[in-house]
């Protein structure tokens, strides 16, 4: 890749580690005959959609209507929103609903009751069901909640029950790949539970779960039909600590000019800040980390020798905390790269991706007003 | 205002309190007798500018060359880059400069040498100077390599030295007022060495100096020619937290849609995460908060009686913590405000704003390749 052109900060893309994180989470859901319904809210871009139809896919998941209608309009025709349905945007519901098979999750009666009052369209419909990640959902085991969900829906002829959806991002706290298997374990059996209570009635439910650990690190998915994983197009510093991913794996970094130098403390100031690389952090020996050195080469980005961190960041700067050795080498006006925290909110700051063959490849921009 | 039409995460913004945060602190660098250089990292907002230049301003402050061509563009013809000059964006640099009075900021003799070799036309700069943050600049004290700095510019025709640069963002750090003022004076007298330093040799040097909690709070500017505060044209939760403004001056609030409640835990689920707030933090009570209620009214928003907090954030979900009283009258589908931790970073993210009397006001949108 030719980086001499770029000046300011730039998110790469390497396509071809793109292409085999999708190939191997294919191949995954393949072999555990899952319906695989990428998140495409990591990389909210019509191109990388485009790579993932190539390899098979023609359901989605989004986490905003307005991503779902992002996507619509470039002929994805199975969206799942997999975030409690907004009812205020109930006018973007219908208008989706009539063009492309809209799936919304619920979990509450005041959202049903709107629904059934509004909705003009037929749409599917996931319970959302917490195992344990506590954000949203209704626990898998109060059945007294989910039926009175299922009951109201039944009044409308507009709404057709799908299935449970969940998202186990607890294992977003874990401290090893040990304990991912454990929480998705203990997902499965609850899962498998609240299948139990509602298989007769409703043959036909999916099971959907898949947050991008599990994902990537276990491989028994009994009693699930559906894995919806996202980042794992790209991983990220935060899924390599998790064990998720290696670092060859992941498909994103930051590429950043080095503006100044300050010996003293051996930091190097770059170009990338929070607006940039969004101010997700990981811990890492009690320091806040915000992204990982890497090194450019031909083909794109090698690993450093020795782990360099950025330490800190601003809304333009970051600082970088090197070694002696590497202190003396890196130059001012120089283009470092930077492995972010967490690429899906890096992607979403940069809207636009640089791919190591020097393409420029869209993502979702703009605002909602 | 008009809220009923909104039916997701928006940017709010009341215009009379924004004005007036800006005469405000029009009036403090008149009385003052300092160049008033606002820095419109903040907003933005070429709208946002145009009020500026109603209220008297004719310079400005960016943290990039993006934003200054974009402020270029809208007729602003003195702008000053405070950011440590990036040469790798020197065609930006000569282009800009041959149309207005663009200054760079300095802190290091690699970028004087390339700048003497590639400037086509005259710029003027600032030597960054570091007080005590030590996030970028040149201590104070090192006369020794603010001296090769000038020597080295001074073999340029193209260079203009005008003066010093500081910005004391450790007031960001500061537990109370009182540490602000402090760490304002320790600032001023360590500017009054460096002016007494170079005043004879340079006569007309500018001391520009101005973080948004020095400016809001202190009211002794002795040895200070120039302040470029920026967030004050806003206020946000972090600096009501540091005592720079109250929270009837806060001037935008995130509103967004409720879409879910937990009764166990007594959350209520937004739509309004990370991609709509930025995951910057504050700490009260020893629990991260990303944002604080308030509850619309006809002109805008007032303040909630007690206080209740954004406690998580997610990509797109946000979970804000109330009281059992408020948890039973907030309903599903209803718009709730919260008044962001850091408002630089959620106008970047928001990318629009809506005022108050229900104009849509433009936010510097995009990106750079």
């Amino acid at each position: 890749m030719n980086i001499d052109n770029i000046v300011s900060p730039t998110l790469i893309l390497d396509k071809k580690k793109c292409l085999n994180n999708i190939r191997l989470m294919s191949e995954k859901a393949k072999k555990h005959k899952l319906i695989f319904r990428p998140h495409f809210k990591t990389h909210q871009s019509r191109t990388i959609g485009k790579w993932y139809k190539k390899s098979g896919v023609n359901k989605i998941t989004v986490s905003s209507l307005h991503m779902a209608e992002y996507f619509a309009n470039d002929d994805w025709k199975d969206i799942t929103v997999a975030f409690p349905v907004n009812i205020r945007e109930i006018d973007t519901i219908n208008s989706l609903a009539e063009e492309i098979q809209l799936n919304l999750t619920i979990e509450n009666t005041e959202s049903v009751a709107i629904l059934n009052k509004k909705l003009k369209f037929e749409v599917g419909f996931f319970i959302k069901i917490d195992t344990g990640y506590k954000r949203t959902g209704i626990s898998f085991d109060i059945f007294l909640t989910i039926d009175k969900i299922l009951k109201l829906a039944s009044e409308s002829n507009k709404l057709v029950f799908k299935g449970f959806l969940s998202h186990a991002g607890n294992t977003y706290k874990a401290k090893n790949t040990s304990e991912i298997i454990e929480i998705h374990k203990d997902s499965l059996y609850k899962l498998s539970l609240l299948r139990k209570q509602y298989i007769e009635k409703y043959p036909d439910l999916l099971m959907s779960t898949g947050d991008t650990p599990s994902c990537s690190i276990a491989d028994n998915f009994e009693g699930i039909d559906e894995i919806r994983p996202g980042n794992f197009v790209f991983y990220d510093l935060m899924q390599y600590q998790l064990g998720s991913c290696n670092l060859e794996q992941i498909a994103t970094i930051m590429a950043c000019p080095v503006v100044s130098k300050h010996s003293e403390r051996k930091e190097i100031i770059i170009h990338g800040g929070g607006v940039h690389f969004s101010k997700e952090l990981i811990n890492i020996g009690n320091k806040n980390i915000y992204g990982k050195l890497v090194h450019f080469n031909k083909e794109g980005w090698t690993e450093a020798d020795q782990d360099q961190y950025l330490v800190k960041l601003s809304q333009e700067h970051g600082t970088l905390q090197v070694s002696d050795e590497l202190f003396d080498i890196i130059e001012i006006g120089e283009l470092i790269g930077i492995i972010p925290v967490h690429s899906c909110l890096t992607a979403n700051l940069m809207k636009e991706y640089l791919s190591t063959d020097d393409d420029v490849i869209d993502h979702l921009s703009g605002n909602n007003i």
